[in-house]
């Protein structure tokens, strides 16, 4: 077994250098705006200070201006740009700009790359990534799917609605998934279209309220009416959208753990300074046993995380089908983060709930990811059904 | 045993009255309000149709214009009114005020009672309870107490600092805790004084930012600066004012789990609600094994709260030492309504992190319930010295 | 809301005597036995002693030579019984005798409880209840039912196989449910029928080998292999069996729980013995942060317990469908007292899972209650549906 | 990043021919004896069996017979040789022994090894590690131990008390840790002794009756009497004996996980063949919803478990101190291996409790594991107190 899980010299240096601009630059920051940026003067002054720092963009192939990373060093990095809520988008490696960057390496044609990839790996457009659909359309089961694209000359049409599309407000186009074969209720076909911002078939319904509130560009509704777009809108192959999604689906779960992992660790560092300042009956409040108690399941349950991160990500590299790993890790890591952050909270007590720390900013952040790509519920229902086919094909035997 | 749980009919009445109540009057205020109202108006109105409706101020006694519930009769009614986060402000029982009244009647002068007791309950005045300090001062452990009340010419001088002092903004008066014997670090003695709104020496330093923003009157820093108050001001005797606290602290715990009880509940309505319509992979929501282990553990969850409320309340209504089973009760009660609110998001995915139910709401309003009225932590250490006192005396025979 | 949660005079009497008894007299054989007695004559001695104390076989009917007790009572002392493994035996409340008992009471002919529910009372025989059958048989789905009752001239002759059947060996009598009418997978009619030990028909197959070992004669695997009886021998009436065994069920939930969290308890008393005991890095084990956790964790779990026995208590001396009530308890009971079980356990470190204490004994006891009885899942699936179709109803007006 | 968790080819094979030896061999003989075995014939036949197959002692260096297995490799093969109870013994990897050659190896002279490590690595002799002692004596706390060594002529007098000194009971030599300065209490300095059978001031007290039964050789008490051994029986330096016990611990507290995965996963085979069998509710077990959940949480738990593995093996290999990743894996390895062999019971129902499989049997071999390699509270400590420590220096900068 030839693992040596030191990350290389040069990943080594990167990861650092990321740690070290997220505590100079980044976290200055987040601390004025409490979390949330709303202002695309935040994001170039954010996004210019990473390219000066030599660290953005890192995910993205070097002939399209970034590092090249692959998901191991990307869960080496991208951890240490999460440790604050505005290093992703500093770095240019949120969500959704960050999987759709995945998406159009792996399967848009040189010209898409062109007019979408390089701008949004420049970091002057954004993306959304337009799947989702209010009941009871397409959520946890794609075979819901109700957006329809339909040939017209020159092009299609697309007709639908899809909401909770983070990201959106702002974007300068939209990745967007229709139904192309079949009806609704059937596994049928879908397809991937490019859509422009512009576009006066796309428009915004309305910013869904959310829990979270730190992801550029909000959780929007968007419909899609009598939008129609060209032939080379079409992103892949005809009828082959769920396939080519998968391509970006795995990897993004993880990004997303990685990310989120940076965030649980800044709440135990938070947690644990408290824990080392603070005074009660006596003893300073980290040593008190129940503080001890849940720093140490904090610890447990970071270092359980990024081991599932890890397997998950050599899969991914390996080009296997991850799909037992990263539904593992993804099912893991949005819980124990959770409760991660949910224990800062508990030790710093008032102080936690309050605005003075970010603790309680935080909660609200990582809560959704136990529900957006695919609740913990779906996954666990996947995990369970591979393993009784496994179980099947071996009794079969 | 003379058990019998149900309710009689007088106060069988009043719970259904107190639930049509919630439901037809106060509910509708709640979602357009999303919740959180910060206006006099709209608390007026509100308390207004509450009168109307016969169920003001239940908890109070008749001479000063309540019901006269006692704890047992406050937890049916209780957890009716807190179905709606504006249901305890609607009824006059939310925190602290309700608290307040509870501790007026039982330590107040009859003087003090008519200036103090009478307008609060009738929705007049409001009033806050000034004992949480920021660190190192009093939080969980009394001994802590930095706020100083010396004796001056006429009254006394109180000098220190507060915070997370709920409802203080608009307050009319504020019960402030102040030690007047001993030193920091010392038990001492602590007195308890009426401060008057308007008192020069009581400022607001700042609204805390938090998590929760239902409480009505925020929750605030206040500054005693010297502040001057009568010999008429102190509540209860000198150096007694940690023994009146316990007076107000065992049933203000209850109140809380009761009204929080009551969003628990709502939550899970919520839930299974959208459980019945909501249709996944060709079933019900509500069929699928795993929501119903939500559904079915949201039942269990408030079932068990329910069933230790009625025993502390019970034991408190006897004039017992109730401190061990309301610390178990409010324990268990604060993390399990978490859990049922928790859990309530989980079934309903991304609409639960959404704006469009109030479910995303509750959870920001019942997670500080696991640190307030003492942290878990503070209380399980506490419920096991009991034991283990109990263990040593037992051996000692 | 008349509640009064203290005993009367009389039953905290009883209740005492029967912790007294317990004490002096059964826990020096549960030890001598290391909880585990198959000996007739120490089953004999130790009834003789409780009728001695007056407080043998206190839930059936005075006329039965009994106390009368209702269920509120049953929880009550059979609690306290449960202090010790053999405490139920030597007050004859153990199952399944307790549970068949209480059956026959209801259901009955007066020459049926001459002949099998007097001499069972008094301890000179005891009793097996067999419905479970080995799969694909019933076990959590009656409609699984297997074993039929064919009419024959005079009577009716039995043919199937039944397992883990509580008590088989060396019982007096069984009470056997077998289906009547219906095929296996239909709903159909069963009826309970009291056959004889010696019957020539009715065989043991094995003893089975449980993890379990303390309910007196054993987990038994038997075979109705061509049974005759007569047609005195119909307990109830014809296609009536599972409604005449919901009799049975709800109280014998009950008295489990009863009698477990009187285990509860001795656990949570060795264990805090132990902590008073017993020193580690300059404390006592109880003063240890993590150890008061395990502590106030095991009182709270013991609380709750308490208060949901009491409501579906309460509902079922009212008479009322409990079904829901006792649903919540049974699995809140079995996984709670499982939890306080397993906490002593790590509480006393070394000792807890040597023969030392009893308390490993204990967890292997309090293991199959999570299954038998109904598995949680089957209960939690049953509570949600009884929630949904509640929401449905309400929806439906 | 070097990442290549793919195990080599030769490594590939050793666990293939592991799994395969197990599957073929050892589960039988596992299965006829119930999973506990106390016969020395059986024992022979076992590693002579694993010998013929080239799988044996695979963790000791190739002058001693071994296949020179690193930390890594030995994650590998021992979760494969932990499929089954016997597995470990079949192969010499059983603790104590596993960790003893391990010690040696690191420790002893060249003599030593020949006259020890060579015989225990060929299966000739089993040894025992004599350190716990009952309270008040050492167990999570080494300060607190109480033998002592004293000198005398031509060597040492050890005297104390010793237990659950695991597989005293026919083992060729102990290696006992005495104190050789310092009083009980103080820190001290601590020796190891070999101390052959036979050594008249070596007794075996008794067997110490437990809740695992598996383990070869039982849990004994043993007194150490006026036990003089000579100079050449110091394992490594006077007074060094805990610095020289880290050597063994980091790694035992690792293989212990290996081996009880190995368990977990065999639980969750046995209960994922039963989840496709068994019918309820006219589905297979395995696609219902509750089951399908602890399916996942058991796929999850593993998985989890052997990353954590995996980064304190690692560690292990590169000689760093791994006393934060081995802590953190033994706790998380501990609960989690715990868990999943409950959730196999709980799966299997009736059956799981019975002897009909070996699940109840696994829950009871792997309950303590919570507790012996220190508990999993005082490796909370710990945990905590380095993550308190490395703030405090990161602070002091």
């Amino acid at each position: 077994m030839a693992v040596d899980l030191a990350p290389s010299p040069a990943l080594a240096d990167l990861a650092r250098r990321t740690a070290t601009f997220i505590r100079e630059v980044v976290i200055p920051v987040e601390e004025r705006h409490r979390g949330v940026v709303r202002s695309e003067d935040v994001r170039r002054h954010l996004q210019q200070a990473a390219k000066q720092a030599g660290i953005f963009a890192p995910h993205v192939a070097r002939e399209y201006g970034g590092l090249g990373l692959d998901m191991l060093g990307r869960a080496a990095v991208f951890e240490e740009a999460g440790y604050s809520l505005l290093g992703p988008l500093a770095l240019n490696i949120a969500a959704p700009d960050e999987g759709n960057m995945h998406l159009l390496e792996a399967v848009a044609t040189g010209e898409q790359k062109e007019r979408y990839l390089r701008p949004l790996a420049a970091g002057e457009v954004r993306s959304c990534f337009a799947m989702t659909e209010p009941a009871p359309g397409a959520g946890s089961d794609p075979g819901a799917l109700t957006t329809c694209a339909t040939r017209v000359d020159g092009g299609w049409r697309i007709d639908g609605r899809k909401w909770f599309i983070t990201g959106a407000d702002g974007a300068g186009f939209a990745i967007c998934m229709a139904r192309t074969s079949g009806q609704q209720g059937e596994a049928g076909g879908a397809t991937m279209f490019l859509v422009d911002a512009g576009n006066p078939g796309m428009k915004t319904v309305r910013h869904i309220d959310t829990l979270d509130e730190s992801l550029y560009g909000g959780h929007v509704e968007l419909a899609f009416d009598n939008c129609v777009v060209g032939e080379d809108a079409v992103l892949g192959q005809v009828d082959q959208g769920f396939r080519h999604a998968q391509v970006r689906l795995g990897p993004a779960r993880m990004t997303h753990c990685m990310r989120w992992l940076g965030i649980a660790r800044r709440a135990q560092d938070i947690a644990v300074a408290r824990a080392a300042e603070r005074r009660l009956f006596g003893s300073r409040l980290g040593e008190l046993g129940m503080v001890q108690q849940m720093i140490a399941d904090n610890e447990i349950d970071i270092a359980a995380s990024r081991g599932l991160i890890l397997r998950a990500c050599w899969e991914l590299d390996r080009k296997e089908s991850a799909s037992q790993s990263t539904a593992i890790a993804k099912t893991f890591c949005a819980e124990a983060i959770w409760r991660v952050v949910d224990r800062a909270v508990q030790i710093c007590g008032a102080l936690g709930i309050s605005g003075d720390v970010l603790l309680s900013r935080y909660l609200r952040e990582v809560r959704p990811f136990r529900i957006y790509d695919g609740p913990s519920e779906t996954h666990r229902w996947a995990i369970a059904r591979r393993v009784m086919r496994r179980h099947d094909a071996g009794a079969a035997q």
